[in-house]
């Protein structure tokens, strides 16, 4: 496969940059003859391998990993009527088996509430049964009618990590909502990956929720990716779906449930903020390789550098660490051009003279050179690896602090529009000043939302009317 | 989940100790409101997960794990004529996008051929893009008709692994067949699966091939499963689909490829193949626990047999064995019989009185009693686990050998097929002949079917002829 000729678009044009990106790192083919459904690469299977196992760790210390089907039957998809709503125009319809038209239509999940609470109904008899938290990993699907972009808006997710639990109370579902949460703050930590925490208006939660927690990242060019959502769901699906438990006096209870989801966006978010001009870079715990090695056999000790070389990559890979040893029939700086492109985080370089040193040069991704000690090689690569995610994660977290700004004025909201930036502006969640607010911001920046009360931010007298009002979220989003 | 009442079908009676081993060992949950759509529960999905994860390790050494989409549009999909012809009745159709109906209908995958090759005739360009060698572990769906079964005959197929060859030559895909098979006999070795491999006739070969091999065992009630293939396309589909490179002297070839598929089919041979009238038997390689410890703490020191019932499972753990303490409120016997079910390999039984000697009682699950040592548990364990592992493989090794019967008269052939074996019989394969064998295994047996020749057999001159023949498989088959 040749992917890899002229000049990468620079990160500024972000969605230049983004799209070659995926098609220079190899990350994925989006020549699939169906709009909105792209190929994994092995390059980008590899690192979504290597994040979802991460997130499987996580998950497997308070969840159990299931797996249901695919297909939802037309009368449960349709029982709960918030969800229809949010869902019909969205949803794939198998009718045909063969030539044969199905008696009953089927819906491709485009989530799996539907599929999974009916069953819930039938597990969940008595107190003794509760909590049960379980998770599934599948694709789903979602007939968009805007603009696909891959990893960002497709027809076809290929890697929804959907978690879905039941507790004998309210209170108990709000405990779990917090521990998602907690739980999504480490994954994105381990991906350095810097998110904003915000609870979406009412307008716009989970067609079904009492209230969804949004966890959003800013991307290059200034907009928010929403890349994970945590859903209070109260009492509505178990009503619905009639899930009841006998409590400890032998009472008939309602159950109160959550949902939470993660999907491939991550990985965009991951090759989005920390890639740069010459391409991907990958965090050591996500990348495909870790560690390039690559020989320098220019000379007569060809055959001793190769042997070196090979020792070297055996004594990282019994560190257990990811090594690749390029020895292909290609000028040095060409391979460290392809392996720029494709993000592995430190390159060693070993040459004649490195051997009678007993050291190899180490250039980082992001940008340092030092050496390591061949004697003691696994060592020295863990440090620097170690040294690269925290350069990794200093860069985004400087990238997501510069790009959200705080301001109490509409003059100050109009210049961080345009500066790109996320503005956080305080209002009083009445309706009135939301659409001022939102009418204003757009007469600035055409597609800017009013989006999510921000969290971690402190209270404030409202931007329009000066009542006391929650720090919110307002810029563009995907 | 209440799954564990009444007394346990005997195994002879295969079809209803199968269903409800199922349920019982939490295996799948077919209360799934669609036919022949079922329910990973988490117990039967860690068994999945190590045993595909034991898969991909195999797969790994040779392909690169990919992901393609799961929809196929009309016109790839009816590219090849005779694939067509063997999947048209089974395919699932995707006809409508919400409320509208699409321009072009999208299959659900059965197999991805038609979703990969045209990708493939996008990547081969040089004789240096080849070979190519990828899988991946996906869903498919068939629309079946007959009879469903869990984990045996689906619509949904939640866990097909696909891998798809280019090469340059005929010979080298031939090459990678024998390779495929040789990674197929590893992998049911581990699982302890004894298998046979034979080359299904022409009227059974996968639609599109040269040639299929077939990987069959022999369930407990005598029929065939045939739980992996592998296919020589030869190049049919490369010159459907355009799969071309250019050789060293610049000329353009066709490239030839393989196929290649194994199904959660392997589970249901694990399964099946252990178990004993008790319920399940997992090999440790890819049993969901591998240890389960139980305390017995009836009497004064209770806190003492806890704590060194958590630290044996400690020291278990930290040698990377899967351990659960059952610590709940039940007699000793209720958890045996629960975990028995559930086909753990190992019970370590811990005591007041073990404590003294330092030792625990361990009892396998295939029937022998012995005692660990405390200070050098994890090393006795795993020896155990070794003793476990060996004697399973050994058992189903003579299931499969004394099930396995060749014979030189239709005489013998009548008894085989009625004490509920796999006849094997000599047979020119001149199609009359076939007919004549399967027409009177027939009256001995309904359902009777010649299937395939069996390639580690010797030849002998045809049961019905007395020409030179090839050993074939005559039995039942799932």
């Amino acid at each position: 496969m040749e992917t890899d000729t002229g000049a990468l678009p620079k990160k500024q044009d972000f969605s230049e940059w983004y799209n070659e990106i995926l098609w220079r790192a190899e990350i994925m083919d989006v020549r699939y003859p169906v709009k909105g459904l792209y190929v994994w690469f092995p390059y980008g299977f590899a690192i979504r391998k290597f994040v979802y196992q991460h997130l499987r760790e996580l998950l497997d210390r308070d969840h159990k990993e299931t797996l249901f089907p695919l297909l939802i039957p037309e009368q449960e998809f349709m029982k709960e009527a918030e969800h229809i709503k949010g869902f019909e125009d969205e949803v794939y319809w198998v009718t045909h088996g063969g030539t044969t038209p199905l008696e009953v239509k089927l819906a491709l999940r485009p989530t799996s509430e539907t599929a999974i609470y009916p069953m819930f109904a039938l597990w969940v008899r008595s107190h003794a049964d509760l909590p049960i938290k379980i998770y599934q990993i599948v694709n789903t699907f979602r007939y968009e009618t805007k603009q696909t972009r891959p990893l960002i808006r497709l027809r076809e997710i290929t890697s929804f990590m959907e978690s879905h639990t039941v507790h004998a109370t309210w209170d108990e579902a709000e405990i779990q909502v917090e521990s998602e949460i907690a739980l999504t703050r480490e994954f994105y930590r381990n991906l350095c990956i810097p998110i904003i925490i915000s609870k979406r208006p009412d307008w716009d939660k989970f067609p079904g929720a009492d209230y969804t927690i949004a966890v959003d990242a800013i991307m290059p060019n200034g907009k928010t990716l929403q890349i994970g959502t945590v859903h209070h769901l109260g009492n509505h699906f178990s009503r619905t779906f009639n899930i009841q438990y006998e409590d400890k006096n032998g009472e008939q209870k309602e159950a109160y449930q959550t949902c939470y989801g993660i999907s491939e966006r991550c990985i965009a978010a991951l090759i989005s903020l920390h890639g740069d001009d010459k391409g991907l870079i990958l965090p050591p715990t996500v990348a495909t390789f870790q560690v390039v090695i690559v020989p320098i056999t220019i000379g007569k000790r060809h055959e001793d550098v190769l042997a070196a070389a090979g020792k070297l990559k055996n004594d990282l890979e019994n560190a257990g660490l990811r090594v690749t040893l390029d020895t292909r029939d290609l000028r040095p700086g060409a391979k460290y051009y392809w392996w720029e492109i494709r993000g592995v985080p430190l390159r060693l370089e070993l040459g004649p003279r490195d051997l009678d040193s007993g050291k190899a040069m180490a250039v980082t991704r992001t940008g340092e050179k030092t050496t390591i000690c061949l004697a003691n090689a696994a060592e020295d690569t863990t440090s620097i690896l170690t040294g690269i995610t925290d350069a990794i994660r200093a860069k985004a977290g400087e990238h997501t602090k510069s790009h959200l700004c705080t301001t109490h004025t509409m003059d100050g909201l109009d210049i961080a529009l345009n500066e790109g930036k996320v503005a956080v502006v305080h209002w009083c969640r009445d309706r009135t000043c939301g659409d001022t607010i939102e009418e204003k911001a757009n007469s600035s920046l055409l597609g800017t939302e009013v989006r999510s009360e921000y969290i971690e931010a402190t209270d404030g007298p409202c931007i329009i009317c000066g009542k006391p009002g929650k720090a919110t979220l307002v810029g563009r989003t995907y």
